[in-house]
């Protein structure tokens, strides 16, 4: 039997809390993985930073402290409990079972183990529980498109249960690492005190290069994120539909998804609208978001009070507004929803995941059937 | 009865040609619509141009030749066969039915007049017939947001029959007049070089004047246009829904709509999932859209080929693209709509069904039961 799917085998580091290794220290999601360990609870022993060849030796900050990064190797998860993986999928799809064979349970925020039936795939306010059944050692969380409207969605399926989704996206470049925001700011530089966008082909010719999108990003919105299915879909959207049913445990929910790119840094939105069994109101839905936990409702549009990306990005909940019932369905809802996909988005969902883990490691609760 | 709504008085202009007044001529619609009477075939005689009384005596060029702008009054309505007006709605209200009461047909393009019942909403490509039933004497054309899909939307339906409507919309700035433009292109000279949109609220303090938007539209989406209407909805988002129903005939169609402004300057896109009465198909969509008058198809996602408002920008059809069944639903279908909301949006549907009531007048067509 696999060691990290078994009994915990107790924290190995500094006053007996588990050992962290967070691969992928260096990126954009990293980064902001090392912020929200410093700002967290602490709960963790010694944590190891990882990261390709190219970084080893630097020094990042994490706790107020100093720690050198390591290059990536088999022997860095050696004595680690559990390993925060924000590496590309093809990193994670070889490094996480090394993990895992060392002994470690791997959480990984990248699309390699999502659909895995022998992964679970977490929300902790959505399907903690889920956790703690991992057949290969390994939990994933879901794209940061799922991760901007599960929470709320989640909360009210409990209460209503979900019957069918349909969703526009409204998709931040920072998704796309780095790169994503250089291009956007670049091209923003190119278009500045210019004319494009009025003519057709002008914004083509005035920002150049793409960078990583198949269209101008800068006064532009693209509607293509990740890459051809098949079929006309993208992979972004067979994404949220698969990742929706498997996180709510619903392998037969409708869902329909349009996945577009614009040009904002930092908060993915989408524009939600599902139905459920059970007839909806919108006081009843203002409710229920009110109460649960990782979702803030800002909901008041006839005093402008709405979210966007600009309010929404750098914290944590999802933020939820224009809740309206469905005019021609009383078992529909609408809403509009902003979430920080560095954030929840992915380092805090990974973080929230390893929590999970090492509270489960501390209480030396024992594997569930 | 009412002169405008009877039989036709004959062109009384230059070669027995009607005679066309444009209110409105100064705006951004209106300079869109003196562009479009430039370059379309020449039906029309003498043609005025109005504004108010700060742009009279401005001239403007239309058709080659330089044209003296006329300050808003009831006379230049004199002889004039069809008034065509790109004003706000609150001096459409009143100086539409002046015009038809001097004899003219008025075509109006906003909000005042679309919702009476004895107005017919009209969209060439789908109701044309409806123009010549106006009992008071006035024709008016749909929100820039409904134009983006609804010639679409109305080739589909001719073929399946539409059971069921969601959109989600990315809204350009120049929907707004030219404040909107200037807004947006003012927020992106101060935000260019700087790292705003990472931080809660920086980018609110970057930009500081939101002009006519209730948050800042660089780097941001907004997800409110128009103005409150009551139980969460806003104005455009009623739009959608009654226009639609309206255009298509269908007063129970079953709507739901998310109205978000984008930073664009120029060119409306909507996320589109449509229910039809009978099973669909992607290949059949495609046959029926490249067939439509006023669509193009542009849809190889595999080799990139999706519409963005940075192509569809200054050109007259509507851009259809990323076209799909629902995976859970053969009745559904998706796409993807760009349309410049200057043109069809707004001064090309004016245009086009000014046209339309000049050729009846030339046909001395009866008026229909
Ligand atoms: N950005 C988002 O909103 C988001 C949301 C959800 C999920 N994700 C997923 O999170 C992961 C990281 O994304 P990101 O945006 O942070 O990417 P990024 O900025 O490009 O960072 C990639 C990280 O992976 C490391 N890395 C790359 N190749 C490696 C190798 N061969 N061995 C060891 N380390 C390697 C890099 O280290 P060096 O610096 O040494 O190259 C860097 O730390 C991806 O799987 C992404 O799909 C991202
Ligand atoms: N922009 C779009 O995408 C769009 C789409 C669909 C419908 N519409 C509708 O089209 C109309 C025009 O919009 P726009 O964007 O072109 O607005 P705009 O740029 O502000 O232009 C307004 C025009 O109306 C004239 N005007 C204003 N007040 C007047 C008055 N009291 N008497 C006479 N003329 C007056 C202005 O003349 P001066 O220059 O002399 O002030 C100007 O020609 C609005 O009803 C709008 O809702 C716009």
């Amino acid at each position: 039997m696999n060691p990290a799917g078994g009994l915990p085998r107790g924290g190995t580091g500094r006053a007996g809390r588990p050992t962290l290794a967070v691969v992928g220290a260096t990126g954009v999601v990293g980064t902001v993985l090392l912020g929200l360990l410093s700002e967290r609870a602490d709960v963790w022993g010694e944590i190891r930073l990882v990261a390709s060849e190219r970084s080893a030796g630097r020094k990042l900050t994490v706790r107020g402290e100093q720690v050198e990064v390591l290059a990536l190797a088999e022997d860095v998860f050696d004595g680690a409990d559990v390993a925060l993986f924000a590496v590309p999928g093809e990193v994670a799809a070889h490094w996480a079972p090394a993990a895992v064979s060392r002994g470690a349970v791997a959480v990984d925020g990248s699309a390699a183990f999502r659909m895995d039936p022998d992964v679970p795939l977490v929300v902790p306010e959505v399907n903690a529980r889920a956790a703690r059944v991992r057949p290969r050692g390994i939990v994933a969380g879901p794209c940061c498109t799922t991760l901007t409207m599960i929470v709320a969605l989640g909360a009210l399926h409990a209460e209503w249960c979900l019957e069918e989704l349909s969703v526009a996206s409204y998709q931040a470049v920072s998704a796309s690492g780095r790169c994503g925001v250089d291009t956007l700011r670049e091209q923003l530089a190119a278009v500045a005190g210019t004319e494009a966008g009025t003519q057709p082909g002008d914004l083509r010719r005035t920002v150049g290069d793409t960078g990583p999108y198949p269209a101008p990003i800068a006064l532009n919105v693209v509607p293509f994120a990740g890459s051809f299915a098949g079929d006309g879909w993208t992979t972004e959207e067979l994404a949220v539909r698969g990742e929706s049913r498997k996180v709510l445990g619903l392998p037969r929910l409708r869902v329909s998804a349009t996945c577009v790119r614009v040009p904002v840094v930092t908060t993915h939105s989408a524009a939600v609208r599902a139905r459920f069994e059970n007839e909806v109101t919108a006081e009843k839905a203002h409710e229920i978001l009110a109460g649960a936990p990782g979702v803030v409702v800002c909901d008041d549009p006839a005093a402008g009070e709405f979210p966007t990306p600009a309010d929404a990005v750098g914290t944590d909940p999802a933020w939820v507004g224009r809740i309206r019932r469905s005019l021609d369905d009383p078992q529909g809802l609408e809403f509009f929803v902003c979430g920080d996909n560095l954030r929840k988005g992915a380092a805090l969902n990974t973080v929230q995941i390893g929590e999970l883990i090492a509270a489960e490691l501390r209480e030396g609760r024992p594997r569930l059937p």
